[in-house]
């Protein structure tokens, strides 16, 4: 089994990269939580099969189970689906060596996260992510939340997983769309982190689009030791460093506001806005139209979008920005490429360029 | 002015012991957060007008600030409430600097509290405990939460303040039975930490009951210093330590919650949880019977009950506190004395024990 380690002190953990071998990770929950006698498993009606696969294996390993239902989408991830965990936690007479195990894409890693992060102050936690998005970005770092009415993860905690176990073999069944959306991240990791990455993907565009299994395992591999490599330097996001993943993500929490939430898929919404910050970077000089055009071109290659599709207000999209949980007293702060594999924070880009580059768009 | 630190590493922060000197607020805070431009003062209607204070007080040192109205009582440690304060947040335009203020008792430190430690992830925020309860014990140590239907305090989450602020003048206009009620955390310090510090409770009840101003300073800041100490070394309820402070409290939350939050204030609940695990641990032959007369001559002598005063059904007692958070599996664990200032965590106490001694009070 191929794993990837992240390491922080007493909250390390192993992210396991199987495939179509779910019956093992009873033996992964045990290893990573020898005193935990009950599991709850989450998961949607996407996801809800696989849970009970799971939920299976976890039995044989002699956990005492129960599984939680949640409707597939976004707006589950409000206070009320939340009280319905807490619910279903108190049902099971949860512990404070309880395992949530959330089984689906990011949706239902955030809400059981933050489940988890919060009953009895914290129980440990396990991410099952069977998108390619919740594989490659939210099921590694410890990022939970919910969303508040107004803005989209507005609630949340940092709560570090007791393990990850992620089946590659998911991703062959996965909507075609929903797919290609989870690319948007992997390409970022390639122009924040990682040039040879990059390249790799400009070089498999085709293996990529078709899923091949060994292509697979080096991307998501690939993608999670970055992220464990920047989360294993910077956990709270407080010296800046962690904010590098954010790249493009300040304008796509724009658009997918304004677009309102499930009409952009988020990755869609992050190869727009990667878009922007690229062509935002252009304009400040710290980037040639070279890296642009580079940059577009694997993301067109890929299949994804790199421009709204839709003329949205600019005043309202500068005005969801500037409340981005980045921004700090009211002031916008974007992380910008300074070349392939590297990226910089600014907080003092001009307001009139980003209003430039959002009526470009 | 007097000041108790609590080393906590990068999360270390000052407990101010002032009296009568509000103003000074907001130099305080601006010394412990030189980067935030905005505060969220959150109080009920029995703190409102000393929250208006502080408001002043920190408008004066800089600070944009908005003032978020709570119902008073244990009932507003809710879901319903939380949200409130989220919208709160969300209207001031909080970014990741803003600090919530605390100013009131045990139930606007915790809900007031858990927003800080989910909004964005974690804001700062600065206790401005306005009870004796809260001065000695739920202000210090970074404990945040709400209630679940079904049991108190089953969400939240460890949030460390980045401060303090006590002003001991708010203890003279403090109602009488709630002032005594916080008498008995004090005396718990005692008999779990510090018999020095229990035989000068003895040495001066009356003193303490007229809350002469020295014994007040004394009183609190001792109690701070001793959780401080325990905190220090077990943030997180990890290695067991911390648990020492839940002494009476296993007992105590099955009487709150079978009487029904309010009926019995929280101290109220925890002397004659104190008087219940007291007289366990002398069947138990921890203690002898000279150990539980003192403990219960001290508590009637500051004025606190040492039975519930009405006949609970022992079962339904039993079911709740099997629920405890301190419970794991579904086995009641148990803080007993071993003497006068120690206490030690017992995990295998038998239940007809348990039994006895709750139809016995």
């Amino acid at each position: 089994m191929n794993s990837v380690r992240v390491n922080l002190g007493s909250r390390s953990y192993d992210i396991a990269l199987t495939s179509g071998d779910s019956k093992s990770v009873g033996a992964f929950v045990r290893a990573g939580l020898p005193k935990t006698t009950t599991a709850l498993v989450v998961g949607d009606s996407n996801t809800q099969l696989h849970g009970r696969v799971l939920e299976t294996a976890l039995i044989a390993s002699g956990f005492r189970t129960a599984f939680a239902p949640v409707p597939a989408g976004e707006p589950s991830k409000c206070l009320e689906q939340l009280s319905a965990l807490y619910d279903a936690l108190y049902g099971l007479a949860a512990d404070r060596q309880t395992c949530v195990v959330a089984v689906g894409g990011g949706v239902i890693g955030d809400l059981a996260g933050f489940a988890a992060a919060t009953y009895n102050r914290g129980l440990p936690l396990v991410m099952v992510p069977t998108s390619l998005l919740a594989m490659v970005d939210s099921s590694v770092g410890g990022k939970t939340g919910i969303n508040h009415p107004k803005g989209k993860n507005l609630i949340g905690a940092f709560h570090q997983p007791a393990g990850v176990w992620i089946d590659l073999a998911l991703l062959t069944t996965l909507p075609e769309r929903e797919y290609l959306s989870g690319l948007a991240e992997v390409v970022k990791y390639g122009v924040i982190l990682d040039s040879d990455f990059f390249s790799y993907l400009e070089a498999n565009t085709r293996a990529v689009r078709e899923r091949q299994p060994e292509v697979l395992l080096h991307v998501v591999g690939r993608c999670c030791r970055l992220k464990a490599d920047v989360v294993e330097k910077d956990e709270y996001e407080t010296t800046g460093l962690r904010a590098v993943l954010n790249y493009g993500h300040t304008f796509a929490h724009g658009f997918e506001t304004l677009a309102g939430y499930g009409t952009l898929l988020h990755g869609e919404a992050v190869a727009i806005g990667m878009t922007c910050a690229a062509t935002l970077a252009e304009r400040l000089g710290l980037v040639g139209a070279d890296f642009v055009s580079r940059q577009t071109d694997l993301l067109v290659a890929l299949g994804l979008p790199t421009a709204p599709g839709h003329s949205y207000p600019t005043e309202e999209l500068i005005s969801v920005m500037r409340r981005d949980k980045k921004a700090v007293g009211g002031q916008m702060r974007f992380i910008l490429p300074t070349r392939l594999g590297e990226v910089k924070l600014f907080d003092d880009v001009p307001e009139p360029l980003v209003r430039a580059v959002l009526q470009s768009h």
